[in-house]
């Protein structure tokens, strides 16, 4: 099968490209202008950190202790209010300073039970899943014929009132890439379909999920609705499922099909940001904020998103704790609320924040999965570039390239940026990451215990340099970087 | 991760020996022997059997056809029926002969629905499905404390009262092979899993599932019981699962699970074996057993098991049929009721057809999924090995190789051998069948294409040869021959 082929393809540069890291540090600062920025002592502090990241577990164990006891934490949930007292609890005795959980206000909505099954001519159920956010079905569910169409584009075009009446299959499929940029072309059924299509009077909505991958297990993810519109049900059905579908439509006879769900809105509740410090030796009150998301979907347990973001910056930030000097500045971890359903975390901390934005000097966040790193990107004005470059020099021999100054600090951390403060970003690997991005199989088996360590040895590095810059690294560019 | 790279390393190793086919034909019979048994104009039929083989989509396409239009179809269900419907109005649009049922009485057993979660200390849900042939547990589920145990012979070791009012968790892995040999020792704990704890006083058996992946499918498949024991529910957990269960059983704190099962077994009722035929030339009476099973287990749709040999013996069939020159004998395609859940059909058809058994003078079966062949089999008595020679050098281009004289004919067609007829099994590269037997991933996106051809090309000219071979193959060897 052709796609089987290229994904051995695949592999097998990846086991070349494994062999040969030297390979990809092709764009490496020019070591003239890093060596300004830090003095020889911080450079060697720094490589000491990165040397030790490399040899340790405590991001991979923190990360099985939260998948195995913790779990699935969405919004809301009693597995989230379990993570916020993990978090808190972890941090203490992990020896943290000014541990603490600021409360957050989240939405919560609550998975029912979800089936989708072909009626006729060929009866068959498919595997589903509500999109978060979606409405129930009536209790009997909604039974129309299909009408497939591939994304919003092909929507926008033809005969408009094909819809009425009728339930949508979006069939687009997401395209794997290293850099991850299949899912934002992907995305958008997920996260307008159920509008566009009732808008022009259908009565549900069936994505293909989005994600590469090629299991039974439905890719869930927020979805929206517009008050100018009636809401329709919206559910996503696994990529073989959507296969099956589109042999039976092949056929050119009428599919009719019908969607139950009984998901449904709860009352909003509190959650919390958690929080823990290492203090820096001589501006305490300035801090580097290594971010994550410590919710996670409720299929799988939230191994690679974001447990993984979790541990690795709780794991730096410790490792740098540990270290023979601790840096001038505050390290901060921030574990974010509701990253998932509404940015909710990151807005309140932005919000309460606000006022102590100067003293953010330096922002990372970590939520593309446990894979390996590939590129760092920043976001600086031009005169702080030297000592990016110089940051970035620690992670040429760990194959990290430097991409260029156009970070978004990531969807938690990003809410700092237009408060002005510089961040920067850390690509990983993306190749296999929708494979298991918010899916069933998102799960502690997923995470490489090496590339855990990799991770973290790159933040610890960052995060160490930033924090011990003698004259920081200024505010964010806010315009775009490009 | 160590797995993760070791399954880098097959895929890497797979792709060399893609590339190289003729390394795998060292075993090739030798050509002196191989020229007697058959004529030139044989082989040279035979040879353009294959080659039409390799570029005929035919079984695809039955594939398709059968997993998108019929799908999942266990012994006594409803799709059950569909597909016997199905495969009498497809070998009859095809043109076979004799196409017919034969009646056979087959158990009904009805999945429900199954749930596996840890209570305490840290409750989580697990992915879990019945065994087949479970009962229920009763209404409220069966709670109690974890023991977990690796296979059988760790279980009749040590106290053997640790057992009694637990649940056992059977926690060994199945070992991914080429020849799919870790299948029958993890195995055993599927079948006899819950005699073995129902006996020590054990309330339910959870075991990790019997496969290969790292998906949160979990494995389903037939278990017993023995009436001398309690009957207690047996289910599997998925891979992953088995992974958080231990993780939490590691920590040394008592594991509390509930485990709740709503299956049961229904009436007896009539499924079918189907037949169908493409008459031979000179000796119609005598036939070439081509058989498969047309039932599934319920997850998937039962694309490589056995969907796949479904396909693959009435396209090579029909190509048979459609040959310049039909072989001297009779091609009987048998698909077999009932092979997972206790054989039923093969049953059924060796006794209805016990008194022609001297008339069936070869068969084969493809049950091992649309994966590569690697390796050819006979059960013949020692004269015939120069033909069953002959007939595997025309394999040696596909880079099959000749495993020696211990075929067993597989579990249907096997049936048969008790009664003297000579068989033949191809071994395919088991190496990632394991990864979707008996899960809900066993569907159509997973076969390739191309595989599928080279197994048709495989039996068509083994199939085409016996039934031409004007003296036949004589009856097959009792003795174990290994």
């Amino acid at each position: 099968m052709p796609s089987r082929s290229a994904r051995r393809l695949l592999v097998l540069f990846a086991v070349i490209a494994l062999a040969l890291p030297a390979a990809r540090a092709r764009a490496a600062s020019p070591a003239a202008t890093t060596s300004r920025a830090f003095s020889e002592a911080q450079l060697a502090q720094a490589r000491q950190l990165r040397e030790r990241a490399l040899a340790d577990d405590r991001a991979y164990e923190l990360l099985r202790s939260l998948t195995s006891q913790v779990g699935p934490r969405p919004a809301g949930s009693a597995g989230d209010a379990r993570a916020v007292a993990w978090a808190l609890e972890r941090m203490r005795a992990l020896g943290f300073a000014n541990v603490h959980a600021e409360p957050v206000t989240v939405p919560h909505w609550v998975r029912g039970e979800c089936s989708v099954e072909t009626v006729s001519p060929w009866p068959q159920r498919l595997a589903a899943e509500a999109l978060g956010g979606s409405i129930a079905t009536p209790d009997g569910g909604i039974e129309a014929d299909v009408v497939a169409v591939t994304n919003l584009d092909e929507m926008a075009q033809g005969d408009s009132t094909r819809f009425a009446g009728r339930i949508v299959f979006f069939s687009g499929r997401m395209e794997r890439a290293r850099d991850g940029s299949g899912y934002g072309r992907a995305v958008t059924v997920r996260g307008r379909g159920a509008i566009e299509a009732a808008r022009r009077g259908a009565l549900a909505v069936v994505i293909r999920s989005v994600g590469t991958d090629r299991n039974r297990l439905p890719h869930t993810g927020a979805m929206r609705y517009d008050p100018a519109f009636t809401r329709i049900p919206a559910v996503a059905i696994s990529n073989p499922d959507a296969d099956l579908l589109q042999d039976q439509l092949a056929t050119g006879r009428t599919v009719r099909m019908r969607v139950r769900n009984t998901s449904r809105m709860a009352d909003s509740t509190q959650s919390a940001n958690v929080i823990g410090e290492i203090p820096g030796r001589e501006k305490p009150g300035e801090v580097v904020v290594l971010g994550a998301h410590l919710d996670s979907w409720d299929l799988g347990t939230g191994a690679h998103d974001d447990g993984a973001g979790v541990a690795i910056m709780t794991a730096a930030a410790r490792l740098i704790g540990d270290a023979p000097q601790r840096p001038r500045r505050t390290i901060r971890v921030v574990l974010f609320a509701n990253e998932e359903f509404g940015l909710s975390g990151a807005r309140a901390y932005a919000q309460v924040h606000a006022s102590e934005a100067a003293r953010h000097v330096f922002g990372m966040e970590s939520d593309l999965g446990a894979f390996l790193p590939l590129g760092l990107r920043s976001r600086v004005t031009p005169e702080y570039l030297p000592a990016i470059h110089a940051m970035h020099s620690l992670l040429v021999p760990l194959g990290v390239e430097y991409r260029g100054n156009d970070a978004s600090g990531d969807a938690d951390v990003g809410q700092l940026v237009p408060l002005g403060v510089p961040v920067c970003d850390l690509d990983t690997d993306a190749s296999d990451y929708f494979d298991l991005h918010h899916t069933a199989n998102d799960t502690f088996d997923k995470v490489d215990p090496l590339l855990i360590r990799r991770n973290v040895a790159c933040y610890a590095v960052l995060a160490w340099l930033a924090a011990d810059l003698e004259g920081g690294l200024g505010r964010a560019l806010q315009a775009p970087a490009r």
